[in-house]
């Protein structure tokens, strides 16, 4: 090649991890954040928010999958969801693939995110974007919160960036209490919540602050390729333990009624079971019980 | 900082990690390869071989227990473990932790990483070079499967750089036919095959060699947060399929007898049996059944 061109991911001040470019194919300063959406040479198109990865073609599927089947089959019947953030569409369409889902509200501050993964990332939501149970909505996620009607959703999926700039209001008390407020009597919350090899303090805190409103907090794991640094947790707030004592018989039955099994590649029953076991290191940073 | 100086990983051609180097500690070109030693401002010590990320203090452990306490685990009542590779002698003190084993050969090849280890990484084996149960010896393991006694061991743990360069051999057809050969009759091999996520060729090739000397072929995964791409295999052969089998509730009892319960940070019982689950983008790779 006559040139050489890499980008390095900026989460971290001294480590992470860099891909050489193809070809830059988008870069717009939006109202909220820096995007670029660039063609890799090794995981497809990529799309990057102030420096930090948000999704790239070649594996998307393993973050999607588990922060979107994962929680609605625990829940069991789930008919409204809410999702908050995922602009690039990724979550709703999982969410849209389960037969019982009757509404999906996304709702994405950043119009421009939305845009522009139509434009370059149209695989990853595929016909999402015209389901006619999907409500897509450009809106601050803790103005509808606040403005829901008590008891309308049974999932909240928060698919955020990190706790800081503009995801930060999406891991106050405030906005927990209102999740709390909005959704069912066996209604959950799922929060990416960073790697707890590098961002530990991410997990402590949020899972603090989700105990203030609910009842049952845990996290579970996915090892998400380019979401670098070991697995990746996800937060959950429940407001009982039902959703997360389902044994993989019975998650296997509901994933085969949804339309989910055989679908998927990094999900399965065993491994939807398997990932609220977490290893000690990250284990140690959830509140004791 | 006065300077900014980086070190980029170079196993993949057009994506990989990158640390800032405190202070570079140890750089050697050995007769096999060259061996670089720096402190990094996140991960502590890292070691790496011909460009490659090895080892580091901050996330060892996570690698280290699950290629050893698995075999160990699986098989129940290993007495002799041989152990191919990892000079830095994390491998054998893990190993070593478990009461019952009276006899840990370790076979590296490079005289050059157990000394710089043991100056420059001198917690990760700890005490483990002067356990008497353990047999050091700088050697060409392919050499050493070669002319070991039959059934002289338990379980052979392969902890070697990928099956490029060096660590070649350690893959062929005629290695895999010595291990099945100086095993006993529930004896077992594991070794790491990579990360399927960016090189599902290692996995899918090496399983098929292994399956010509093994009659239990299957991988279990581990997320290694320096080993960056998701979960990385650590392939499996075993004279049957029982070791693969056993339940979390028998693994937690050996656990305890050997002294390994309460004195890990990524293994558990359950994470244990739950990484023979594979994802159906890992499991692909793997003969088919």
């Amino acid at each position: 090649m006559a040139y050489d061109l890499w980008v390095n991911e900026t989460l971290y001040d001294a480590w992470g991890q860099r891909f050489r470019v193809k070809r830059e194919l988008a870069r717009v300063q939006s109202d909220f954040q820096d995007i670029m959406i660039f063609e890799s040479e090794t995981h497809g198109r990529v799309m990057m928010l102030d420096g930090v990865v948000q999704i790239t073609e070649a594996d998307e599927f393993s973050y999607q999958e588990m922060i979107a089947h994962v929680p609605l089959l625990a829940h069991g019947a789930a008919k409204n969801v809410l999702i908050i953030g995922a602009g690039d569409g990724g979550v709703l369409r999982r969410v849209l693939q389960h037969k019982g889902v009757e509404r999906a509200v996304m709702v994405e501050i950043d119009g421009e995110v939305i845009r522009l993964a139509k434009e370059f990332l149209p695989g990853i939501a595929g016909d999402a974007w015209n389901d006619p149970r999907a409500q897509v909505l450009v809106a601050d996620g803790i103005d509808y919160v606040r403005k829901a009607p008590d008891a309308s959703f049974d999932v909240v999926i928060v698919d955020s960036t990190d706790p800081i700039g503009v995801g930060e209001v999406l891991f106050t008390d405030e906005f927990y209490a209102n999740c709390a407020r909005l959704l069912t009597s066996r209604g959950l919350v799922v929060n990416q919540c960073g790697v707890p090899q590098m961002q530990a303090d991410e997990l402590r805190e949020t899972s603090i602050r989700r105990g203030k409103a609910f009842a049952d907090i845990w996290a579970y794991v996915a090892a998400v390729p380019t979401y670098v640094g070991g697995f990746m947790t996800l937060g959950w707030a429940g407001k009982d333990a039902t959703c997360r004592a389902v044994p993989v018989a019975t998650i296997r039955k509901r994933a085969e009624a949804a339309g989910i099994l055989g679908t998927t590649r990094y999900w399965t029953p065993e491994i939807h079971v398997g990932a609220f076991h977490l290893p000690p290191y990250i284990a140690e940073h959830l509140p004791q019980t």
